[in-house]
C-alpha cells in the first residue's frame, strides 16, 4: 500500500494530500537528481510523535547547513496531524498502534523551488521484532575521522541529507557477511556510530548500572533517542559517560544497544560474530527512560 | 520545457518514452529517499554522444560499486537513441546541435526495483557561454583525504553516486563568494579535483607545451574530458604530467582549466580572486584534442 503523504510549499502552507500511489517527484527535482535535500524519522504511537521538538530542531539545524528553506515548526505540525489523521491505521505492539512519520525538505525544481514533505507508512514488522530479537552488528572502518570535516560547513558534516548512498551500502556490506547492522570505528578504533543509529553500552558497578555513549565529537550525528535515553537517566540518577569507547569495551560491556526513532533499542547479540550478554531487564529500563522523554 | 525521458527496466529492455511534464518518480524510490543510484552527464553535438565508451564504462565501475542491476552498453545505446530522436532540436553552438544526455540508474522502490533513465535536454546557453568567458574558482580544502577511503568499497568512492549534495552545498559556498567553481585542496595544499570538473593545467616550455593533471589518485573521479584531451595530447607528441600540484603551480600556470563533459573546457579566469594568464589558443588546441578521442 501506499504511504501517506502531505506536501508543504508556498501554496499550502499547512499542507495538502498527495495521492502518493501514482508517482509524486518531478524528474528534475533536486531531492531526487542530486541528493539535494534533508529528513528526519520518527515514530508516532496512537497518533502522537516521540520526541518531536528533538526531530524538528535537528531538521531545522540539517536544512540550514543546506541553506534550504524550511516551513517552520508550526506548519510541520499541521502538516504531520493531517498525514496521521489521514493514514490507515498503525502496527498494533505492546506500546499501542505504531506508525513511522517521515519528514523530508528537497530542494524541488528549479522552476518551482524547495518544498516539504511528511510521508507516513505503518511501521515494518521486521522493525519491531528487532526491539526484541536484536540485532548481529559488525564493526566497520569509517575511513577518515569525521571529525576533520567539521570546520568545513561546506561538507555537511551532522547534516541528515538525503545522500545517504554510503550508508545504505554500508549495510548491504555487512548483510553479505550476515549481519544487519554496522559500526563505524575511527582510524585509532575509537566507536564513532551506527550506519543509522546511535551505539549505547552498559556497565554494572557495584553501585548500580552506568551507560556509556561515544563522545559527542563532532561528526558524529546526535542522536534524538540516545538523548532522551540520557536524560532519562540522568532524571533517574543514573551515572552517564561520554567516551571514547574502543572495541574491546563493547565486547565486554553488560549489554549493546544501537538506537534509533523508529526501533528505539536493539540490542546487539553478536558483535563481530562473537555472542554478546544482552539483559531483557536493562533494556527495559532504558525503554522507559525514553517514554518519558 | 520538460526533458525527453526514456526508461530502461526489466518491462522495456530496450527503453520506453515517459511524459516527463508530469511527475515520474515515486515516493518510495530509494533513488530519491536515499540517493540510492549513480549517473553520467555527457554531451551530444548533432545526435551523437561524445565520449560514449568512456562514459558506459564509468556508469559500469559506478553501478557494480553499488551493486545495482545495469541493462547493459547495447540498451543505454538504443535507449539514447530513442531519447536523442525524440528530443526538441538542441542548442545551436559552433559545434553544431548539442544536447546534455544524462543516464541514470536508481534502485528504484522495494516493490518494483532497479531501473535506468536517459534525460535529454537542450545545453543551456549560460554552459556554453562558460567555455568562452571562462569562470572563477576559488580552492577550498576537502576536509578528509579522498584517498583514505579508498579501499573501503562500502564508502563507494570512486563512484558517481545520485547523493551530491555536498558537490552542491560546495557550488552554493563558492557563488556566496562572487566564484563559479571550487578547487579542492588536500590537507597538505595538494590539489585534487573541481567539485563537477577535472583540473588541467598547461606550462610552456622551450620544446612547447606540457599538460599537467593531479595525480589519478585513488578517491579522485577519472575524467572523462581530462582523459580524452590527455590521450589526444599524447598522440600529437605533447609532454603531459600528472602531479602532485599545488597553489602556486596553479597561479604561475600557462593556462588552467576546469575540463567536464558538457562544458568542455571552462578557463579559469580567477584562482582565489587573483587574475591568471589565459590563453585562448591553447584552450583552442586542447579542444582539438577532445574531438579526436
Amino acid at each position: 500500500m501506499a504511504p501517506t503523504v502531505v506536501r508543504i510549499d508556498q501554496a499550502s502552507p499547512n499542507g495538502r494530500l498527495l495521492d502518493a500511489s501514482r508517482p509524486i517527484i518531478d524528474i528534475e527535482d533536486e531531492g531526487y537528481t542530486r541528493g539535494d535535500g534533508v529528513f528526519e524519522t520518527m515514530l508516532a504511537v496512537d497518533g502522537s510523535v516521540r520526541k518531536f521538538p528533538r526531530h524538528l530542531s535537528r531538521l531545522d539545524h540539517s536544512a540550514r547547513l543546506l541553506q534550504l528553506w524550511n516551513p517552520g515548526q508550526d506548519a510541520w505540525r499541521a502538516a504531520v496531524d493531517l498525514a496521521l489523521g489521514s493514514a490507515p491505521e498503525g502496527t498494533d505492539t505492546t506500546l499501542g498502534r505504531e506508525h513511522t512519520v517521515k519528514t523530508l525538505l528537497s530542494r524541488g525544481t528549479p522552476e518551482e523551488g524547495a518544498y516539504g514533505l511528511v510521508i507516513v507508512t505503518p511501521v515494518p514488522a521486521t522493525t519491531i521484532e528487532q526491539r526484541t530479537t536484536g540485532v548481529k552488528a559488525m564493526l566497520l572502518p569509517r575511513g577518515h575521522d569525521p571529525a576533520e570535516d567539521s570546520d568545513l560547513p561546506w561538507l555537511l558534516s551532522g547534516a541528515k541529507t538525503l545522500s545517504y548512498a554510503v550508508n545504505m551500502a554500508v549495510l548491504r556490506y555487512v548483510k553479505s557477511l550476515g549481519a544487519q547492522e554496522a559500526i563505524f570505528t575511527a582510524a585509532d578504533r575509537r566507536i564513532l556510530e551506527g550506519a543509522t543509529s546511535s551505539v549505547i553500552m552498559a556497565r554494572r558497578t557495584r553501585s548500580g548500572v552506568k551507560i556509556y555513549t561515544p563522545e559527542p565529537n563532532h561528526g558524529i550525528l546526535p542522536g534524538t533517542t540516545q538523548g532522551a535515553i540520557f536524560a532519562g537517566a540522568r532524571d533517574a540518577g543514573w551515572d552517564v559517560g561520554f567516551g571514547p569507547l574502543y572495541p574491546t569495551d563493547l565486547m565486554e560491556a553488560d549489554g549493546l544497544w544501537l538506537a534509533s526513532s523508529v526501533r528505539l533499542l536493539a540490542p546487539v547479540t553478536h558483535l563481530n560474530r562473537q555472542g554478546l550478554i544482552t539483559d531483557g531487564d536493562l533494556t527495559e529500563e532504558l525503554m522507559e527512560f525514553l517514554k518519558s522523554h
